[in-house]
């Protein structure tokens, strides 16, 4: 029989294990160009929650009644599809289940379709489903990609002892960077110390402080953060970044399920993949001239449309400042001293 | 006499008048290789009330009883500086003041010193303050270089009444955008959509219900927030962003001052001028390869250390993802289910 992992009620905050059930059936054959693979491995995965709520952000919602959506590694045991043999491994959505039929694709387009040939002399295949898989291509590209780690920086990785969190700090430190984790518990801290050979680790339990243990971690204040966490660990971190930091938003396990209970942006840009930038005029003093040239050509082109408050006298300037920061009037606000 | 604006206490929120004094002081002399600047226009914006806390996040702060901080264009009264004429128009950070000695440096290093040459012919000088001062700058880099508007998409401006939101919306028309914009009171709405040719505006005054107005206003959802303002109207911006949004953090108007009343990451971005980016596995999911073969690399050759914590049995499946959930155990969690 195949047996399988079922949702059996949405989760609120934290699943429990009477949100999930089981059910036994048939294994199934394979018909004309598709395989049977018996598990060897399946993943559980942060992701894997989100898409238990009503609402996921992250791609389709799985029913009441239906099975878990998860990764799987195993082996091909009965192959109808030319391109696979019986032995061979393979990776993929398969779901949390003992016996998989897939059609076999290995186009690559998406990680919800499709099948990773997997090579058992690599590495174990167990890191199909870790560092060399999903979790694998996360820590390296959102590391990579965005946090734009250069030697010597300082980098913060929240949930460091995880999968994805142990990796991008590798990373970091491979990559020449002052590495800082952030993981909950001694036993994490002195992994990330003793084994990962990390520069700092704070335990965000026991810190009473997490800020001031944080600040003294990172005198040259925080180059690059790889967020996996959210909340309240963010906060403190987000208080201490260096001029352009990068801050790549990977996971929100601290904001898991459960009434929101306060305004969460980066839950927006995680799942719309959006690029937030903080914008300080002083830094573009030097293009300055590029913004007039334009700008003055569709002005007197008539491209463009511009209003002005005049206040006059210079005992109006206060009035013209709390004016500015009300939102009264239309267009910029000047105070006219002399001159025509 | 040359009168000057005097910051008298630190303003709580918004600035009231009797945060200000005035001061009356001699015309000073300029010295060999100085100029004294007479003040045609004063500046009102509102990055000078940053400078007003005790910590700014944007450089000096105000002393009390020192002169406030801004900028003024005006005419050249008294050269001792072979660059400049009597006559000669200039713009630069001179002080709230009715008249201005300056070195008369044209290098434009920095917002914060050094003066602009001003051709009365291009525009009106005031604009020298305006469009074509830092507000134009302001407008014009942090749409196109963070906004990176395309066209069709949709582009929303909040704060769009101001001197730097019409003008960015207007850039953004100009690239071919659908522009909406957003602004309190009706009289701002009309100028919007009749004088700057908006798609629409959205009054967050009147409209009962601003995520359903911006819902409405933007079916393809929001491609770039050129966010003036923080708070309450960012947050329904956010919460309808499209696939790969951009958002430039220029402003926190609705943030002024006072305590702060939540976490707000925005405030922190812009004064790290700090890039932050979400990320999601699935569209990296071609380039996998690339990560794999680093990864295998460093493993193979030592450099990579990992752990796995190995649940056995499908049975154990739930509890695998709760241990995720809850961070229990280091490394990947995986679940034996056959197999070596």
């Amino acid at each position: 029989m195949n047996r399988r992992v079922l949702l059996a009620a949405r989760p609120i905050g934290l699943p429990k294990l009477s949100d999930f059930s089981f059910s036994a059936e048939p294994i199934l054959d394979p018909s004309d160009g598709e395989l049977l693979i018996t598990a060897h491995y399946l993943s559980a995965d942060p992701l894997q929650r989100w898409r238990m709520d009503e609402t996921s952000g992250y791609g389709k919602t799985i029913a009441l009644g239906e099975m878990v959506w998860g990764r799987m590694v195993g082996q091909v045991v009965r192959s109808r599809n030319r391109n696979w043999q019986e032995g061979d491994f393979a990776e993929g959505m398969l779901g949390w289940q003992e016996y998989a039929v897939s059609r076999g694709d290995t186009e690559r387009v998406s990680y919800a379709r499709g099948l990773t040939r997997v090579d058992p002399k690599r590495a174990p295949i167990s890191t199909s489903l870790g560092i060399l898989g999903m979790p694998g291509v996360t820590a390296y590209f959102a590391l990579i990609d965005i946090c734009d780690p250069q030697p010597g920086q300082t980098v913060v990785v929240s949930a460091a002892a995880g999968t994805v969190g142990s990796l991008a700090g590798q990373i970091a430190k491979l990559r020449g960077c002052r590495v800082v984790g952030i993981a909950g518990g001694s036993a994490k801290v002195r992994y990330l110390q003793t084994d990962l050979k990390f520069d700092a680790a704070i335990d965000y339990h026991d810190t009473a402080n997490l800020k001031e243990a944080l600040y003294a971690a990172c005198p040259d204040r925080i180059h690059a953060y790889f967020d996996n966490v959210g909340g309240t660990v963010s906060d403190v971190v987000m208080s201490h970044l260096a001029d352009h930091a990068r801050i790549a938003v990977v996971g929100r396990v601290a904001q898991l399920g459960g009434p929101r209970d306060r305004a969460d942006p980066q839950a927006y840009i995680i799942s719309a993949r959006a690029r937030m930038q903080g914008f300080i005029v002083y830094d573009y003093a030097h293009r300055a001239d590029e913004a007039y040239g334009e700008i003055s050509g569709w002005l007197n082109s008539g491209k463009l449309y511009f209003d002005e408050v005049v206040h006059e006298g210079i005992e109006s300037s206060p009035q013209a400042l709390i004016d500015v920061l009300k939102g009264n009037g239309i267009g910029k606000h000047v105070i006219w001293i002399s001159g025509k």
